[in-house]
């Protein structure tokens, strides 16, 4: 990994701590929701997604250095920062809910306690469902692009979020827990579980910068459920090799839930050959993006190589 | 009550269910989470909100005859309908989540068993979570008012769901639960529970019927949390007075968790004055409106007196 790559991660992470640090702020009302928010989503966090979302926003700018002289500096585009932070709000939610008693029933996350576990069940409920209500709100206070393009916004995180995205994936994880599926279902499960918000994820950031070319961003989508479905691939294999304080959060938690995963399905090593190729695969799909997709081929060797 | 506000109420209704039945397709990848939702979304169930929504956007209207004639007939605007089915997506959702044994643990939901009673928690709690980003999708699809206008709808019904509006009333409800409070404590948390997203119905049915007036917008917020808060005190009377059959809910049931109500507060008939010049005060904001605000205010008489 390149220097410029460490600087971009860490300067697009600082950039999204700051953004939602302003968009939680304390309420008198009842400070028990709004701690256990703060707690699930301020704090050391690899903000992967906003990282996406700068870099395909990079993508998309017309400019020859489009976050700016030198690399590391990030426009500071409303449109794009409230992408950024709508996204990271709507994951860190699916974290909170994903890791309730019902769910998978985690108590490690982000290298601390569960949010249910810190606070009580019924308050991470609501701590998730205000998340999502407020990932909408931020992008509806976008006012530096075109209305038209900010509604585009809200349709693409609403369907990578909802019963045909995200939650559809969660639910298909759910119903496989203690049965044996195969490879085509675990692909198709973690396409939308995870790999949907993140090719979510670049495609707003180029839509947030201002960007529309249809094929433009079918490319991009295309990278992104590629790359998304790799870091999957990764997680499965630090799952199975990783240790708990390095990854923050519970190793071999899914092999005790007896939950499928492509390590258990296919081995270390044909794990490790489908990472490659998955690698190759959002690689090709930049293709013809020339300087402009630096970022995004950065952000995808880092992320099949991540060691937490 | 009149015929006209009957029929206005039946045709309501009968709309909104063939657009929650439209938005939600059958989807085979995995069938457990769609039934979950259909199962909570359709059916039996009063509709207030949508129906504020109609009748908010009657009072928006240019027309003398906005939603058409016979009063009965809705205009079919895009705008007005899928704005419409995401208050009630999004009304749906906090049931379902209310509803968890983490939460208020009812077991029993407009007339038939709540959604993880008839499915299981987990799926519960994703049917609730994919039900709120539906809700958003279907304002984003929005195509026949200016997008500018769609977007303050996101933003009205996001701030009007998320932590400063309906999931902090739940939490002020969860925070109380159990200790005594006062009249002030109780009603700022069903201002924020139950009225923010009644008086956004109203609100949003005008905008979603390209009303804009600043003037106009705060006296409708104005009716709305008055008939909202109205609303919550009837719901209290019929706690107490009502039966389950009837309801369709558990009665007495917040009796018996020890929850704060208008009634266990100031008793039957102090509960009833307070009804009254909430009635009064909604119907006042409306003074100067003319025939325009005929179906709110029928629909203000209907919900203090109604019986379900």
């Amino acid at each position: 990994m390149t220097l410029d790559i460490e600087a971009f991660l860490a300067t697009c992470r600082k950039r999204t701590n700051l953004l939602l640090e302003n968009c939680l702020p304390s309420n008198d009302a009842e400070p028990g929701l709004i701690e256990a928010i703060r707690y699930a989503t301020l704090g050391k966090a690899k903000r992967i997604r906003p990282c996406l979302v700068y870099a395909g926003a990079a993508l998309a700018s017309n400019s020859s250095s489009p976050l700016g002289t030198p690399y590391t500096d990030l426009t500071h585009s409303n449109a794009i920062d409230n992408t950024a932070c709508a996204i990271e709000l709507i994951h860190t939610y699916s974290l909170i809910h994903d890791d309730l008693p019902a769910m998978d029933d985690d108590d490690l996350r982000r290298g601390k306690a569960t949010c249910h576990i810190a606070y009580d069940e019924a308050t991470a409920i609501l701590a998730g469902d205000a998340l999502q209500s407020l990932a909408f709100e931020q992008l509806s206070l976008i006012d530096d692009i075109p209305p038209a393009q900010v509604l585009l916004l809200v349709q693409h995180l609403s369907q990578a979020s909802g019963m045909k995205g995200m939650v559809l994936g969660q639910a298909m994880d759910l119903g496989a827990t203690n049965k044996s599926v195969d490879v085509t279902y675990l692909e198709t499960m973690h396409r939308h579980k995870t790999a949907d918000l993140i090719a979510a994820s670049v495609v707003m950031g180029a839509l947030s910068n201002g960007h529309a070319d249809e094929r433009i961003l079918l490319s991009l989508h295309d990278y992104g459920m590629s790359i998304g479905l790799a870091f999957q691939v990764r997680d499965d294999i630090l799952d199975e090799l990783g240790d708990t304080e390095t990854l923050g959060k519970t190793v071999g938690a899914d092999a005790a839930r007896h939950k499928n995963t492509y390590t258990s399905l296919l081995g270390i090593e044909r794990s490790k050959t489908l990472l490659d190729e998955l690698l190759k695969h959002s690689l090709s799909a930049l293709d013809g993006f020339g300087d402009r997709a630096t970022q995004l081929r950065d952000l995808a060797h880092f992320m099949v190589q991540r060691t937490f």
